[in-house]
């Protein structure tokens, strides 16, 4: 509404994310209202600046003395979150200039979103801001949350763990639902902002205070309808420069358009401009929700392919071919294997293994084989990426083993055939016997056996801290799918060894060949432009190329 | 490879899905070999017939006495599973044939996958299997399971839940994890079939036999390549108008089919074909891995849509833009909001809400409200089905809200601010006793807080239960979108009340599209049927037109 307000003023982002001082305009002692719910997450995102609860018509706000108005505070205030009905606001921002307040979140809603008035109201409160010097969050925002100040200004109960990804949405519950996911896969989150209606601050503002923000590593976006397409074209290519930013846009098709109108109030725009602009900008461009998180949490863990060409390896053939499919239409290369490689698998797996990209490894069930090939694939000279399906093994490996294979059918003879158990049980000991004293051979001619001595390497730990070693080593991602395990379990395996999982293969090749393009675009990027600029410092380096001492387009 | 011998032969199935007795050549007491695991497997399932063991080399095999050959155990044997060397393959067939055995499950791979030597001697089995009347499974399969004979003949510890769905997977391992993702899913399995190299016996036979068989409702199909796309075309055709059926195609693009040839030795053909035939024949594509998986839920539950017009209905606009654009690109309509059912909604939300479908509750707390708007949709005639998100609610719904709301804030205070934690109590007791003063008023300036007498209804078991009656009463199918849910939370659900959840928005709009498509073209091929075949009956109807009394085109 009020693009023009977007660049006038110069905002003070340390109130909105790190502000020493709160306010709660609106504050209620009611539960599931706004005024309550924003204090309690505050307290229960354990934010320790001060807090102060401002209500005209309470004496205490969850314990807290409330004040009749900002300006009868009397102390400095950093930052005001406004949550009363949306004819009351702009009395609300004149209170906050009053007494000096530079940033405000404005959760209510009401405003350009729900028609003419609203918009009128929405322009007025935006204009006033402005002349104050405020930045505004909102109105009709989900709030904020900042790792830095441990602040959860936000209007549902997420608690994000601190991390290197900042997230600047558009769809506050879509933002909040997306923190949440994140604490399931494992992505720790540094800001998080709901931009909402954007009166006087809009995606590109965000874009330019994240760009040069040290803890952001990793940006996403949720935009429905850009209100200046060439402002977000710049910030974005700016942003892209050091750091990966990946964005979904939503308000693609008629009915998607219509939708946006009436949430954010925004005029959605072309998808196919949205998409050039990407391009042009380097953003990585995220088709769905999932891929959205998907992106986020490779992204914030695996070092950048050098190139396109992907080695798969499966264990069984049907997984191989959706795999491929994937590549075909994702256009990620796969590797060829030179004659050396396949010399030396040759040696690790079944006389009639394919010989070809995807590896399928036919069932092999030596884990120092299987170990082997991974190390081998990921070594090769050819291959920039491993995606690596059937190696993840869950939690619960062991146990799900044991009960299926041996105390299952256990149980089942005893309660149905119990004089056969003592013949089983002998059968087993000596069969278990016969696998010991075989140990480290490997029969080519087919499925060779367990090896019971490896059994500590199947665990997800070895597994997981294996894979961490060899990509710290060769620099290249190895991209995991775990199609038969439960979620938590490769989930809580990624949060421990920082590897990211995809749920199905079409999900990894996916997440590959975007992150094989961006280093694509991200080279000649870099290589178009005359002064690289200077990339941030991290204590988990995302593989970029080394730091460049900054100059004029450089972040300062 | 033999196409030709599919039709020369009568099959014998019940041999095959529910055999008395099962003989497995090759059985071994190695631990991991196929020899050892599929007896173990099969004891593991439950399976209650006769088995017998065959190994000239030893003496007990898992405690059954082991007999040289099949011919020398001399009692009748209904089916045999042959996990030995490709090159000793012929031999256990010819020795099958003298034993009168009907059916073998060849798990053996190296076969005409691997070249042309394999080539022919799948060539030579399968001329001598038709000659002897033997149905073959594989070689190259995973196995096969049948929830009739409790018979888990797979060979990896996959013990499905018996139910209506029937998969004929060309992978093994893709098709066992499948099955192991349903249990997951709440999805229940009839039978599973690895079509693997299909030697003599191809996935138009499986179709034939599973589109007559009562205790199979929907029909899966993971398909590389098409020996003869005519005879699918024709058994598919006959299949789907009897009940759903569900194909995932894989070998799409150049890739892809590569890896199909090494994979299955299938041609992949061109998937245009495949497309068509699919359309052709009322066959349901699924397009990923993921969304094989979705269908098969949905449409084992959920009653079929009698159109394609859908309400969404959203806690938060986003999701609906989400939604929306989903339905732009999966061409599923937005029912027009009539008159009567908006004003209805006028009084259930707040004032400012956007009025058109995706309706968004703007985050409205009242369940009551919440639940009869559910209602007024789905009961609206202008709709056919409804895509619900933000309604389930995960177990951990009152540990996860008392710990992020209440005990969070709590604990934070009493660690750094103990002198504030009684006037916070204070507070927060004189807020619930006035929310529940006020329980059952609905305030339509905006949030209306929370109603504490509603407590139980937010539970899940209330809503599934819920939803189950609403969609038993109206016949129309409701889809939830669990986006924020843990997924065992969902699944948990699903198994108990039969709800259909589906990950994300574009994942259930996907879903919804494809069974209103199909409830279309179904539609249609039964119009355009001389005489329409007899529909089966069902404990758990797929809410199909009522039944017809069959004819020349009907299933026997």
């Amino acid at each position: 509404m009020s693009a023009e307000g977007g660049t006038s003023f110069c905002r003070e982002w340390s109130k909105v994310f790190d502000p020493a001082s709160v306010a709660v305009v609106g504050a209620s002692n009611f539960p599931g209202k706004w005024g309550f719910n924003m204090p309690l997450f505050l307290l229960g995102g354990g934010y320790r600046g001060r807090l102060f609860m401002v209500n005209p018509r309470e004496r205490r706000v969850l314990g807290l003395r409330a004040h009749p108005s900002l300006t009868s505070i009397g102390e400095e205030v950093d930052l005001a979150i406004v949550a009363i009905p949306a004819r009351s606001v702009p009395a609300a921002v004149e209170d906050a200039a009053a007494a000096g307040i530079k940033a405000l979140i404005i959760v209510t809603a009401d405003f350009s979103e729900s028609g003419p008035a609203g918009a009128a109201l929405e322009r007025e409160l935006a204009e006033a801001a402005c002349e104050a010097g405020i930045t505004v969050v909102g109105p009709n925002t989900m709030g904020v949350f900042s790792s830095s100040s441990r602040l959860c200004a936000l209007g549902a109960p997420v608690f994000p763990r601190p991390g290197g990804v900042s997230f600047i949405s558009q769809s506050g519950n879509l933002g909040v639902q997306a923190l949440n996911a994140g604490r399931r896969l494992g992505i720790g989150f540094a800001r998080f902002i709901g931009s909402g209606n954007a009166a006087n601050t809009d995606i590109p503002d965000y874009l330019d205070y994240l760009a040069d923000d040290p803890l952001t590593r990793v940006i996403l976006i949720y935009a429905e309808g850009l209100k200046d397409g060439r402002r977000f074209l710049e910030a974005a290519r700016r942003a892209a420069l050091s750091k990966p930013v990946i964005a979904l846009k939503a308000g693609r098709g008629e009915l998607g358009r219509r939708a946006v109108r009436s949430h954010s109030g925004a005029l959605a725009g072309d998808i196919g401009l949205f998409r050039s602009a990407c391009r042009q900008a380097g953003v990585i461009e995220a088709e769905s929700s999932d891929e959205l998180m998907d992106l986020a949490a490779a992204f914030s863990v695996l070092p950048t392919p050098a190139g396109e060409k992907a080695a798969v390896m499966t264990l069984g053939g049907g997984w191989g071919v959706v795999a491929a499919d994937a590549c075909d239409r994702e256009g990620l290369e796969l590797a060829q294997l030179p004659a050396s490689l396949i010399e030396e698998l040759d040696l690790l797996l079944p006389r009639f293994w394919s010989r070809r990209n995807p590896v399928d490894i036919v069932g092999n069930v030596r884990r120092a084989n299987h170990l082997r090939i991974i190390e081998s694939l990921v070594e090769c000279p050819e291959v920039d990426l491993l995606i690596s399906m059937g190696t993840l093994l869950g939690r619960g490996f062991f146990l799900d083993n044991l009960l299926n294979t041996a105390l299952r059918p256990f149980l089942h003879l005893l309660f149905e055939r119990p004089a056969e158990v003592p013949a089983f049980l002998l059968s087993l000991a000596k069969g278990s016997l016969r696998s010991l004293r075989r140990r480290g051979s490997f029969d080519r001619e087919g499925s060779g056996g367990l090896d019971l001595t490896e059994t500590r390497a199947w665990t997800d730990s070895y597994l997981s801290s294996y894979l961490q070693k060899l990509m710290d080593r060769s620099g290249k991602p190895i991209i995991n799918v775990a199609v038969n395990e439960r979620e938590n379990a490769a989930s809580r395996s990624l949060r421990r060894y920082r590897i990211f999982t995809a749920a199905t293969p079409e999900r990894a090749v996916s997440v590959a060949a975007k992150m094989a393009r961006y280093a694509r675009t991200r080279g000649s990027a870099l290589a178009s432009c005359p002064s690289r600029p200077r990339l941030l410092g991290e204590a988990q380096p995302l593989n970029m190329p080394e730091k460049v001492e900054g100059s004029g387009l450089a972040p300062k």
